[in-house]
């Protein structure tokens, strides 16, 4: 039984403009000092599943970047996906690609960008899980324990425990996906603790999943069998995939899956959703000002500073703001404002996007 | 009867830092898209002395800056200053520099570091200014008309009216030259209608300043005699300039000459104290954001934004701002605390200065 990982890395946003571009998205930045988010993904699961079995799908335009990123993976297993299709065509395609080479593989599929400091805790998980997808007719995922009532998560609600030989995560039966919530709505999932928050990482055995695709997503699992039947897996990628209908996971499969599990992670974990999540690994001073260049406040608070050039930044006299130099444009936004960043980036010209 | 005119060009200060350093204080900065104030200084006398009769102080840290900025000038007319010892060290040394060359030279003193943006008109009254020291044993100042009750200004204190045959311009007899006020005494100034503003501009007759300097400030006239019947002037400056009492020139000949004269500038006046005053110059949006980049403002208003790169700069939800981007470090202060900034540049290491 051999094990295969799927790196979702083909993600897009705004919301770290001016340092993120279309071409190099939030995976590809290095925000912490310690590597892009997509480098640390590939080191985690390294260890875990053997480089040559480690996927990632990117798009056309990421591509070269991620290469250049990651030159240790074997060339075909970076594939661009040719069209963007949300997250179920992505997920067929990476089970296709895993399947083509065993189709007895057990494959853990996680996003690129999200933070994980404690890859030894993620590992121990992860490994429990891909040996229980071996012998569980189970769809399995790995969720979050929720601190506060963010409304921004999908959730996924659980049952009773459950337990098998040799486990030691905790591990439930899962009742089913929530998309994101209201405020209200949040706070009750968090209080009744049956919640946690679904991290978009899934672990299953080819087989098993091909199967629930096949009563559940038949469009996907046809997509998934042509392609391992293809002699040219390439082209076929190219003229069938923009034709799968764009839809997620949870919905195209998951909600209605037969049978699913769910780990409640042991690691830290931060999706890094914007420019006040980095300021929280970013070094701090006494006055709560975060920055990851050298940095003189003067009756400053609360603020945080990201340079890629590590310029020197003085603050006098200003509070809560987003500060983020690059070489062609600075952004200075407040902090409660950050979620218009967007609006900014939409008026750029294409150059600077 | 020749016409010359002295720049001094050796201030210093801590204001325009991260765009300003010690070698490259604000007349050496182009603040506006339009060459460097030192450069717009030399243009606006050009025209009114030939280039050979103008002269520029400088100091060592400057010099290589200054000579660069001023090619065409004879390296001879550009002058640096062995040591710091205010304005009337300055201009003495201005003076025995000119009266070496023509004991009966009629010259203009000017400052580098202030803003005019009518050079047509400042030439007209400096020709007329110059003229009048030939024929008249007064000192001459020109004054600017207070909009405001400044505080941070010295004031000029005239009395009746000078005239003379074919003058065209307001010219004032002095009563006294007056200190930087408090607010109140500002106020009162601004009311009575009395005074003007000192801009640090003289026009004098070279051989009557230094019957005056004999009279008031023999120190200074000493040195003068001594530089001009020098044979080595560079040693003399090197060796005797140092010597001379740190002293301002108002305190040194100004509040003690028989007879000053002050015109009333008929042209725009600008110190450019700080990055405040330099907004008011820059291209500037509907909602009071004054930038010399291309700036894209969301719900943002009332912030100065310069970068020396001409980089992009965003703003989103702030207000008031002063945002200086240069190559190794990078400002943001709140537009009230644009005095504290030269806190801040207290505590930079030395290669930031």
């Amino acid at each position: 039984m051999s094990n295969y990982a799927l790196i979702l890395a083909g993600g897009s946003g705004t919301r770290f403009w001016p340092l993120s571009r279309n071409a190099k998205p939030k995976q590809l930045l290095d925000l912490f000092g310690s590597g892009t988010m997509l480098r640390q993904a590939v080191n985690r699961i390294s260890g875990l599943v053997p480089s040559e079995n480690i996927f990632i799908l990117t798009n056309h335009l990421q591509e070269a970047e991620v290469r250049r990123q990651i030159a240790e993976l074997p060339a075909e297993n970076i594939v661009a996906e040719p069209a963007r299709r949300d997250t179920a065509p992505a997920v067929a395609l990476g089970i296709g690609l895993i399947a083509a080479r065993d189709p007895q593989a057990n494959m853990i599929i996680i996003p690129s960008d999200s933070l994980i400091l404690d890859d030894e805790a993620f590992r121990a998980l992860a490994n429990e899980a891909l040996k229980l997808a071996a012998k569980e007719a189970a769809l399995m995922t790995i969720g979050i324990r929720p601190t506060w009532a963010c409304p921004s998560y999908g959730y996924i609600e659980r049952a009773g425990k459950f337990s098998a030989e040799g486990l030691t995560h905790d591990c439930y039966e899962v009742v089913r996906f929530r998309e994101k919530p209201d405020s209200e709505t949040a706070a009750r999932y968090l209080a009744s603790g049956n919640f946690t928050w679904n991290a978009g990482m899934f672990i299953w055995n080819v087989a098993h999943v091909r199967r629930q695709l096949a009563a559940h997503a038949p469009e996907l699992a046809d997509f998934i069998n042509r392609l391992t039947e293809s002699e040219h897996p390439n082209s076929f990628i190219t003229e069938n995939f923009p034709t799968l209908t764009p839809i997620s996971i949870d919905f195209a499969l998951m909600e209605k899956a037969d049978r699913v599990l769910n780990f409640e992670a042991t690691f830290d974990w931060d999706d890094v959703g914007s420019w006040i999540s980095v300021g929280k690994y970013l070094k701090t001073d006494t006055e709560q000002n975060a920055a990851n260049t050298p940095l003189n406040a003067l009756s400053s608070g609360n603020n945080i500073i990201f340079s890629d050039s590590g310029k020197r930044v003085a603050l006098v006299g200003v509070d809560n703001l987003i500060v983020v130099d690059t070489g062609d444009a600075l952004l200075v936004a407040h902090r409660d404002k950050a979620d218009d960043i967007k609006k900014i980036v939409s008026q750029l010209p294409d150059e600077l996007v």
